[in-house]
């Protein structure tokens, strides 16, 4: 007590205040223009660098070591982040990475990153101008998929997440009891949800974290194009319907990750409302095209969705991450997630007199993803991105007539979006042989640094798949593309 | 088709290739230098500001308008941001910003977010240096916190979903049944977790994400100093086993936000073990204290928990977002949510040759948060930031004593960590006019720019609250707080 006194007595008897912030502003502002000269030329000059190659030894073990007890300056670690970082990236960046499916990220949006920290605003709620922007955004991209403008949505920090918080409002929507308090355990019947076999991955996790089980998402056979067979699904459902299940969801994909396929979303959703089930679709590939002039037509009825996931992190190229999700019972969507703590309580007037944007989805503090999104958009406007995507469209159909001209190369789905499936697959050879000889095809593609594809497998056979989400990809780079895997493959066959 | 092949034979007949960067990137780089300027000027003069203001009505009706089909240069763009964003933030990165609980940010995080959206990297998986960082700062919170080198982790965008991916392991480690396929309904005995009346409303999202309802999270009442009380714990876990339940998990939290109260984790951890239970540490607030050379002893026992939430958004000011979570049974976390689809295989050589870090957590793509922890944590140490934990707790030590000092002032609790809960309470208020005046109190202290608290509800008691999670508080700042207090009390009580 002696001791608190004192300290009230000569507050200098508490050490002098130590803060973050530098004692020299000026030598902070120097490196920060260091760094944005380096970051302009690193984005200005990426086609002249391999889209990705192999970190070295000293790079790979750089990264082992207990945490830094010491400080140290930060134009040193600066010097590291350069030259292991900056200098060995997964590529994405780069016009021909065409790998998984991701966006190519856009200048504007890593500066909309820093601005965000800057200000450093926490989008859990709160009456401040970054809450607008955020609120701006979803009702930006809600208008854009064509929902209702009195659909809600919210900004999460990806696809999978978005795509598991629509789920969680159509669980809950759809038990007809009160699931939040009870939980699945309570369910007379167990509640089943309807996809396609081409459905991504992340719905077996929300399905599973969501306690429902994965056996609770039955996967409908495809048709030849990879879209969901209606009559399978019909089927599924009655079938389940009379085995005591209660069909209450339908996923339809709008954009599957393997081939691009999209569903019949206007059949779904006649289907989904004649069985008074919830329709939910995954728009994370798919849903923005409808911007996009010549391909809107592949994606309508998306607007007729009860929950649509999409990922500006894609198609818009805003930096990770940002996905959201738009579902269009404002009140389910709310009522699924809303808690309201004595220690999160509004105020008329105040700091505490936003919306609490929390109340749409897992997270409490929020950061503010929404800039990104917000400021690409007013740059470059909603029609250059539908451009855009017309353009990767484009590509795509450009790359599935070369591969179709040059034999040996095999076209293994007719591509309908930006997705091309296709093998280097000389007469002759086992699947287990194509296989091995694709797969090295890819990874000398990859360690060349010529182009990023990935693989997967579709009608049970194996294939290569170039994912083109790119805005700096042109034509010769998918020119270069067959070219370079005729060579390889021709080496590699030894023909 | 025709068309098609004349697009092959002349592939100018394709539009010519748009982008979205920009074509004079040394307009991008003049006005990113000056948006540099403009954030260092930001930051470093920042306590010359008003913590928070209202925002005026023209920038409250400004977000309002329909997706831009346009384009606008981007100086125009930043134009406005300036104007809005950095004009009327929440203001938590204010020094006497103490509402809710967040960190207030620092400048080279601000630039780490920059740097990652610019290398862009997506932290899925793959073989790039971002990678390794991030493995990196999970390995470092690990060490900080003492959990064992084998024991696994990841990086999320907030405490509250590392919350819910704890419980999610803990819930399909506990069930005893292949959880994930066969969903909670399959369960024998409904799993049962265990909580203090002060944890956080994050833990009741979770438990109804995952199926269990809210009414499998039991709240155990507290004691005087709001740590959960380990006889009627013990006795509710009793209970429940004999009424066919099966106690499943125990949350602990190091630092509960009303209070900073911090449960006895060594007991629990003790008692957990007794009973074959899951010890999950909810260390949102106080994990990092382990690191605080005056304070570590406060949350010894942490070290011994199955799994651990932290936020470096908080203690460690990192921007948002970023979260941690921490498993000790690295094959139980990763068992929780990996999945291995077809399209996402790894290959012994090339860009597919890394982890997937995705196996361990909700996400598919995940962004490089780990750079502005790993880059603040490097240039200044884990001591400084030890120290800046002791600071805070001291500062939150001398406003209690001043507010002790000062009548009719009232301290609702002894505060353990950074956390001071108190009113304004003159004699002979009823509680409801006390509440009434201590929110106008609060209000006005936000409008006037002084302070910003936020209020909760203790023992039933309305107050205000005082987070000091800011390393750009002084020991003044919380005297002009308390006079500031008194003075807005008085002219409002009318004494
Ligand atoms: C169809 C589809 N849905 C969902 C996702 C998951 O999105 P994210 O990686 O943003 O979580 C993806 C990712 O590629 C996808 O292709
Ligand atoms: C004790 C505790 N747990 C969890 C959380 C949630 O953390 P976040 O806001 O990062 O989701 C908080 C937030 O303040 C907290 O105080």
């Amino acid at each position: 007590m002696a001791n608190l006194i004192a300290r009230k007595m000569d507050p200098s008897a508490m050490n002098p205040t130590e803060t973050l912030d530098p004692v020299d502003w000026s030598r902070v502002a120097e490196l920060a223009h260091r760094m944005m000269d380096d970051a302009v030329e690193h984005v200005r000059t990426v086609r002249d660098r391999p889209v990705w190659r192999p970190m070295p030894e000293e790079v790979e073990t750089a990264f082992h070591g207990a945490p830094p007890w010491s400080p140290m300056p930060l134009d040193e670690v600066y010097e590291i982040v350069r030259r292991t970082v900056l200098a060995y990236p997964m590529g994405n960046v780069h016009p021909r990475f065409w790998s998984w499916y991701m966006g190519a990220g856009n200048f504007t949006g890593a500066l909309a990153d820093f601005l965000a920290a800057v200000q450093g605003s926490n989008l859990g709620g709160g009456s401040h101008a970054a809450a607008l922007v955020d609120q701006q955004v979803v009702g930006w991209l809600r208008d854009m998929i064509g929902l209702p403008p009195t659909a809600s949505g919210t900004l999460v920090n990806g696809g999978s997440v978005a795509n598991l918080v629509g789920l969680t409002v159509a669980r809950n929507a759809m038990a007809g009891i009160d699931l939040r308090e009870e939980g699945v355990g309570a369910l007379e019947r167990p509640l089943r949800f309807y996809a396609s076999d081409q459905v991504h991955s992340c719905h077996r996790k929300a399905v599973e974290t969501l306690g429902l089980g994965n056996r609770a998402l039955r996967r409908i056979p495809t048709d030849a194009a990879f879209r969901i067979d209606l009559g399978a699904l019909r089927t599924a459902v009655h079938e389940d319907r009379e085995a005591g299940f209660q069909p209450a969801c339908i996923i339809g994909t709008a954009g599957t990750v393997n081939t691009g396929s999209v569903d019949d979303l206007n059949a779904l959703a006649d289907f989904a409302a004649e069985e008074g089930m919830w329709f939910h679709v995954d728009g994370c590939i798919g849903a923005l095209v409808s911007v996009a002039h010549d391909n809107a037509w592949r994606v309508k009825g998306i607007e007729r969705a009860d929950s649509v996931a999409l990922d500006p992190h894609k198609w818009l190229h805003a930096p990770f991450e940002v996905g959201c999700v738009l579902v269009r019972d404002r009140k389910a969507h709310r009522q699924a997630f809303a808690v309201s703590p004595e220690y999160l309580k509004g105020t008329a007037r105040g700091l505490a007199s936003g919306e609490w944007l929390h109340e749409y989805g897992l997270q409490t503090s929020r950061g503010f993803g929404a800039l990104k999104v917000w400021m690409a958009l007013m740059e470059h406007g909603t029609a250059k991105f539908g451009r855009l995507i017309d353009q990767n469209i484009a590509q795509a159909r450009h790359l599935a007539d070369l591969i179709r001209d040059n034999v040996p190369l095999e076209l293994m789905a007719e591509p309908e979006l930006n997705i091309v499936c296709f093998r280097y697959a000389p007469a002759g050879l086992t699947e287990q042989e194509l296989k091995a000889l694709d797969t090295e095809i890819m990874i000398r593609l990859q360690e060349t640094g010529v182009a990023a594809l990935s693989d997967t497998v579709i009608g049970g056979q194996h294939c290569l798949r170039a994912a083109i989400c790119n805005h700096r990809t042109r034509p010769e780079d998918l020119e270069l593309l067959v070219a370079e895997t005729l060579k390889l493959g021709s080496v590699l066959a030894g023909s």
